[in-house]
């Protein structure tokens, strides 16, 4: 049967979600969506496919999705279905029809995150589940130093969950930085990369912020490089901070970024 | 026994709460902090007041309470121990010791309150307890229009619930405007008055967005401010969108703000 192809760009608050993925243990993000599209479709499951997973409690604004439907419909007319049958955490922001050739996974050339930690004293209530609270003070040119060895090409199976089932571990960091937000009083990482590993950003800020509190020197992200060995960085930090913003699907956002 | 009275400005996501006030049927703001007191005080219970009540699901940037407390106690170690009992979701933003003449609500000479609304299409899975969602296209000179009747000396009863034990609705409202937040994609009301009654914001919320819409003229409000009927005016918006920003207890706050 002929069948057609779409890409949906999904945002979501995975506050109350096990993450993207279909697990044995709670609702996730994979499960409500192909829910709604169950219910579009009068019962017929629907697969999907996803860029990749989201840990429990992680965020996306650009999380990118896509199923092949046998039917032809508008895709302002899915997004309308989808939105109206979905819980109010989830939300297809954008909608189009694809060819068969594209694939959210193997077609992804890049992807963005950002990691918010909230520096207020006490923890902002309104932020709680959408930010990691770390009121330290911090040394802000050692985490700069830190965050400046990530970026390139390295070997970063100190910085990947032991939990991988992937054997290359060599991945390309462009973008490794911070910036302070001082009117939410946040500090924001953005990272961006050609993939990241299981864990990796939550392990990067974990370790970076070990080393912005003066408990190790930024060379201790040469080393960490260098020994290729998970127990030696610093812990995972929450998956509360985390947020997918895009997935670049065309090479040309490496230019943009690439400065090393 | 000698007491000494502490002002405390409260800050809480009204998400989970029946409201600020004790209730029958749940968990309300006041019942979390009287419990932290309760704690540190080991087992005794200490009243609390506060600047006003907040319905349920209605936020506080500012709220302000008020008690007294058997034991002289650093207002920085107040706030330590408080927060630290307190759910996440109620943060003690600063203590201050007082003279026992200062009530929180007795000495109020004015509030200030937000209300949010998002105006995406679809709306923000981030903002669903934090805003309304009110999507339409809006006449904004109608919503000015409207808002600029509500400033001034008047009587308020068509803008009160009936539930109100109140008999003198007469308030004076000094400030009623909205801005339009492009970044955040919110268009964002201020009411500054010198108190206000039980679900005024939210009726002059649900009455000025059905102008806004078009359903009704700016002078619909001259009307209700002279028919004095609940019944005649618009819906009370959701209390998710409301925020008690500040109480101003000098009346300097008016000289800032008046101008009618």
């Amino acid at each position: 049967m002929l069948t057609q192809r779409y890409k949906c760009i999904v945002q979501y608050d995975g506050t109350h979600y096990v993450g993207y993925q279909v697990q044995p243990n709670g609702n996730s993000i994979q499960t409500e969506i192909e829910k709604a599209l169950r219910k579009m479709m009068k019962g017929q499951t629907i697969k999907i496919d996803a860029s990749g997973r989201t840990d429990s409690g992680v965020h996306a604004l650009g999380q990118v999705i896509h199923f092949n439907l046998p039917i032809q419909i508008k895709p302002e007319s899915l997004q309308l279905a989808l939105n109206s049958m979905l819980p109010a955490d989830i939300s297809i922001r954008q909608v189009e029809k694809v060819s068969d050739a594209f694939h959210s996974r193997y077609s992804a050339k890049g992807k963005k995150y950002v990691y918010r930690v909230d520096l207020n004293r006490f923890a902002d209530p309104f932020k709680r589940y959408h930010t990691l609270h770390h009121p330290y003070r911090m040394n802000l040119d050692a985490l700069k130093a830190s965050l400046d060895k990530l970026v390139g090409e390295h070997d970063f199976t100190s910085f990947c969950s032991t939990k991988t089932e992937k054997e290359n571990l060599v991945r390309t960091v462009y973008v490794a930085k911070y910036e302070i937000d001082e009117a939410a009083n946040e500090l924001i990482f953005t990272f961006i990369g050609n993939g990241f590993l299981y864990n990796q950003i939550r392990i990067f800020v974990g370790t970076c912020l070990q080393i912005a509190d003066g408990l190790k020197q930024p060379e201790e992200i040469d080393r960490l490089l260098e020994v290729k060995d998970r127990n030696e960085a610093g812990p995972t930090a929450s998956g509360k901070g985390l947020y997918l913003v895009e997935v670049y699907y065309d090479n040309t956002f490496k230019e943009k970024f690439t400065h090393f």
